[in-house]
C-alpha cells in the first residue's frame, strides 16, 4: 500500500473514531494501523485499528470498519503451545455483521467480496450493535463486516501474535508493506 | 448496602455512562456493580463498574468514578502459581488521579479521604485525561480518584479475581454484601 493512501485511510479512522466519541492521542492517530492483507482493495477488504496495549497475557485494541469492509475470513492458531487467541468483539458505534463456524440461517446480511467467494466459508450470522458483543473461541474461522455506517468494536483479547493469523485466502498478507510516495 | 443505595448509585452510573458516549444493554445497566468496600461512605470511598468479559486469560471492564469519589489502596497478588492481575487504565472521559509505588513529586491533586490516611501509602502520581492510559504491574500498590467531574475509565488486564484482592485498610470488605430494603 502506498503511503499517501495509508495516511487517508488514517484520517478517515480519525473522523469515525471521533464521531463514536472515542479519543485518541496524537501520537495514536500516527500510528493507525491500515491493513490491506496485500490485496489492494483497501475499501472492500481490510481493517482500521489501533492497539492500545498488548502484553504477554492480554491485549485490547480499537477497530474500525469502513461502511461495507470485510475483515476477511481468518482463525487465530496454537502459538507456542498455547491455545489460539480469544476475542471479544464488543460492537461500540454503528453495526458489524460476523460470521463464524456454524450452522447459516438462511440470506446473510453482509455481501462476500465478489471475486473472493471461495475464501468465506463460514456463515453463522451475529449482528452486534452498539452495546452488544460475542466472544470467538480459540482456533475456530471467522470474518466480519461493517454496516451501512460502518462500525467501531473495541476488541478485548488473549496476545496478539498476528503474524501467525491464518487466512483462508492464500493470496493474503497479514503485516502490512508500506510503499513510500511521498 | 441497601438495595434503594445500590440502585440509585446504578443510575447515577448510567448517565456518567451515556455522557461519556459508552453504551450499554438494557442488562448491563441492571447488573453495573457499587462497590462500598464495607466502608459506608460510598461518595467518598467506592467504585462504580460493569464486567465486559472475564475468561481465564484476559478480563475488560469499564470503570466509573463519581467527582471526587475514590478506589482505596489495594494490590493484586499472585493466585495459584500466577503472577497478579496486571490492569491497563485508559481513561475514556473526565480526568483520573491515579497512584503507584514510587517516588512522590510534591504535593498531590487528590485528597486522600479523612479518617483513612492511614492505609494510602504510595504517592507516585500519574494523571489520565481522555486517551491516556498507564499499565499497572502485578503485586503493585496503586490507588484512584475521580477528577472534578469523574472519570470513565476502560480497564484492560489479565484475569480477574476480585475476591483475592489485598486493600491496605484492612476494614475493607470487597465483594459487595447487599441489604433488601425494597
Ligand atoms: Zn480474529
Ligand atoms: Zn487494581
Amino acid at each position: 500500500m502506498k503511503r499517501s493512501e495509508v495516511k487517508k485511510a488514517q484520517e478517515r479512522t480519525a473522523e469515525l473514531f471521533a464521531r463514536a466519541g472515542i479519543v485518541l492521542t496524537e501520537e495514536e492517530r500516527g500510528r493507525i494501523e491500515v491493513a490491506g492483507f496485500g490485496l489492494g482493495r483497501l475499501e472492500e477488504q481490510g481493517l482500521e485499528l489501533i492497539t492500545y496495549v498488548n502484553t504477554d497475557r492480554y491485549c485490547a485494541k480499537e477497530l474500525a470498519l469502513f461502511p461495507g469492509q470485510t475483515c476477511p475470513e481468518h482463525l487465530h492458531p496454537p502459538v507456542n503451545g498455547e491455545p489460539g487467541k480469544m476475542e471479544t468483539f464488543r460492537c461500540r458505534w454503528g453495526t458489524v455483521y460476523l460470521y463464524v463456524v456454524g450452522e447459516r440461517a438462511g440470506e446473510i446480511r453482509a455481501a462476500v467480496p465478489a471475486g473472493s467467494e471461495a475464501w468465506y466459508t463460514v456463515f453463522r450470522e451475529i449482528v452486534l450493535g452498539p452495546g452488544e458483543q460475542y466472544t470467538i473461541p480459540p482456533g475456530t474461522k471467522h470474518w466480519f463486516q461493517g454496516g451501512p455506517e460502518g462500525a467501531i468494536v473495541s476488541e478485548f483479547s488473549s496476545t496478539s501474535r498476528d503474524e501467525f493469523d491464518v487466512f483462508t485466502d492464500p493470496s493474503i498478507v497479514r503485516i502490512p508493506v508500506i510503499e513510500e510516495d511521498e
